[in-house]
């Protein structure tokens, strides 16, 4: 059995929103085409700046002036891998911190090739699913597909692996979030299974934690505090909505109301 | 003058959402970009997974794996169709049904090659609006534009006609929608004229004219329930809505809280 | 210091949204994929048709139909930019005005040597931020980046200069909006803080811009209707949502409700 991991203290988090709201980044976000909206309105709604920069030259000029880049492989094509390419050369040279998503890694052959060529570039954070990170990291051979039928605390031996092995914070998400720097893990509670009938919560999330490690101070905390973020939010929402359809507008709201104190 | 189908019976939408509910379909939606969003949150409120995977290798690679696809042609371009012929290629080697959605054709040319050339593939479903239909069915012409000038009931006869020589069930689409699989009619009410100030509400109808045709059964009945889930549904929504903005939030509400016997 | 222009007479933005409402226009809508549900929303909810029709032979047909054509460089790349140059030529042939939202020029090469070029093309209208018309107008060598820093009353020289030089009307937006033809300029107020935080406002009123550019009579007057009637709205839903997700419904709405009088 796997040792459930100490709750992110809500101190910590508070800090790092305040620190966030006091200085919000601008991030480029290279992340699938159906959940590009989504996307930008949660890091709008947390007062951050969203910007999707497609053409290779351009990202490669935009990840140099941002303060951080997501990099999302839901409708990877070989246009779109040669602008994230690079983007992320562009920000590593800059010293600009990127993060990965790599959705449905395991379950689709084009992007596990690309989402583990990628794992060479230095990210500062991946964010996934027990599928996503379990195929990523290796410990299985394949995936499950595009759901996440794994729990995510039986993810957590492969997301420190991961860590370990690519210098990135790994956050693996499910019911219960866990984020690792392969040393340490905090576990991050709340959201709502309404959460999974949204399309690009999971999606918005991974951008979240790009912009949070944005932030100077320990990654592992600012990582984890993105994900508190977006749980804390998500409960909210869910507690005043009727399903879906209403569930969004409320999630925004919550996130544009946030403050410290609340977590 | 043409004679008016039967509608739907009741029971019969009842007993598939219910059959649809107990095992929810994962669908491959390669749709147009405006649209992707509402498509995937549609099917997400009914239970539904959407995935859009839109690399060549890859959709023909997931197409196999999903229980449906869906191919809407409204921002088709070159590499989107190269995508969708290897899709469409590979759903069918797996025995996995595909609805089309021939979005303006008849009025613009490259697409309308197109999707002629898709009828010789089998589709399990098409639903469009009257002018795509008869543009479709070669009855007339050419078609009259991006909107349907004309009366769903007008294009009964050339539904039937495309029904014939594809095989598939074919749902021609307006104010009422009749579905038809060229012996067999129903016609389905309800609605509201705000459905047509929301973008998409035609695409997400036939994304889930796609996923009711992944159950087994009767693929009459099926896409026919997909028409009345969405009209009843949208119907709701609209008595309750002060416009198009809060039309979404509670259409996708009642689809996420509809169940059998509310039909 | 820059006089400040008069405010667009409330008389004449009523009328010429009256005149909107009774022959909504077609229009072709060439744009960034992460604002495209949201401006064929916000066209709709006005009672005007949007379309986005990207394969190059394509947009050039459809751009012929259409009333108006927007191009949005938001996420320009080499395949989108051969569309807008084809879809620009076929608009210009056929007689129908174009509207160009030069969107981050001056901050990114590629979209900012684009831009310049379509500047020979005859737009109708140019809507931008302080930064962007600066960045066009050439009177500053670049732009300050992807936000505005500049305030938008200091550019009303910079749009004054392009208008004489393009032969457009132009659209200097910020949190008062100035519309100019090179001599004649209108100030139009309203709007909120709030419409910075969700994704596509701006990309939005420029498809509004296209549609009242399709009007006859005087384009000054209807470019800046399409502003005042954005503004009206926008300042509208403000004042009921409590955040930028109540927003969004609030905003379609008033925009479906809005009546030449209210203006």
């Amino acid at each position: 059995m796997i040792a459930r991991p100490d709750a992110l203290p809500g101190a910590r988090a508070a800090a790092c929103l305040t620190q966030f709201q006091q200085r919000p980044p601008l991030i480029h976000c290279l992340t699938n085409e159906v959940v590009q909206s989504l996307t930008a309105n949660v890091l709008l709604a947390l007062g951050a700046s969203p910007a999707m920069v497609v053409e290779p030259q351009e990202a490669a000029q935009f990840s140099a002036l941002a303060d951080g880049l997501l990099i999302n492989v839901g409708t990877l094509n070989a246009l779109r891998a040669e602008s994230m390419r690079a983007a992320v050369a562009a920000a590593n040279q800059a010293g600009k911190p990127w993060t990965l998503d790599p959705v449905a890694v395991g379950a689709l052959s084009y992007r596990t090739a690309f989402a583990k060529q990628l794992l060479d570039e230095k990210p500062a954070a991946i964010r996934g699913n027990a599928s996503e990170i379990m195929a990523l990291s290796g410990l299985l051979a394949s995936g499950r597909g595009v759901d996440s039928g794994d729990d995510s605390l039986a993810a957590l031996p492969a997301a420190r692996e991961l860590a370990q092995r690519s210098g990135a914070v790994v956050a693996v998400t499910g019911a219960v979030d866990y984020v690792t720097d392969g040393q340490r893990d905090w576990a991050i509670e709340g959201g709502s299974p309404l959460m999974t009938r949204v399309v690009g919560t999971g999606c918005a999330l991974s951008a979240v934690v790009a912009a949070f490690c944005a932030l100077p101070g320990d990654r592992l905390d600012n990582a984890a505090t993105a994900c508190r973020v977006m749980s804390h939010c998500g409960g909210l929402a869910a507690r005043q909505a009727g399903g879906p359809g209403s569930f969004t507008p409320a999630f925004l709201d919550a996130l544009y109301q946030l403050r410290g104190e609340d977590l």
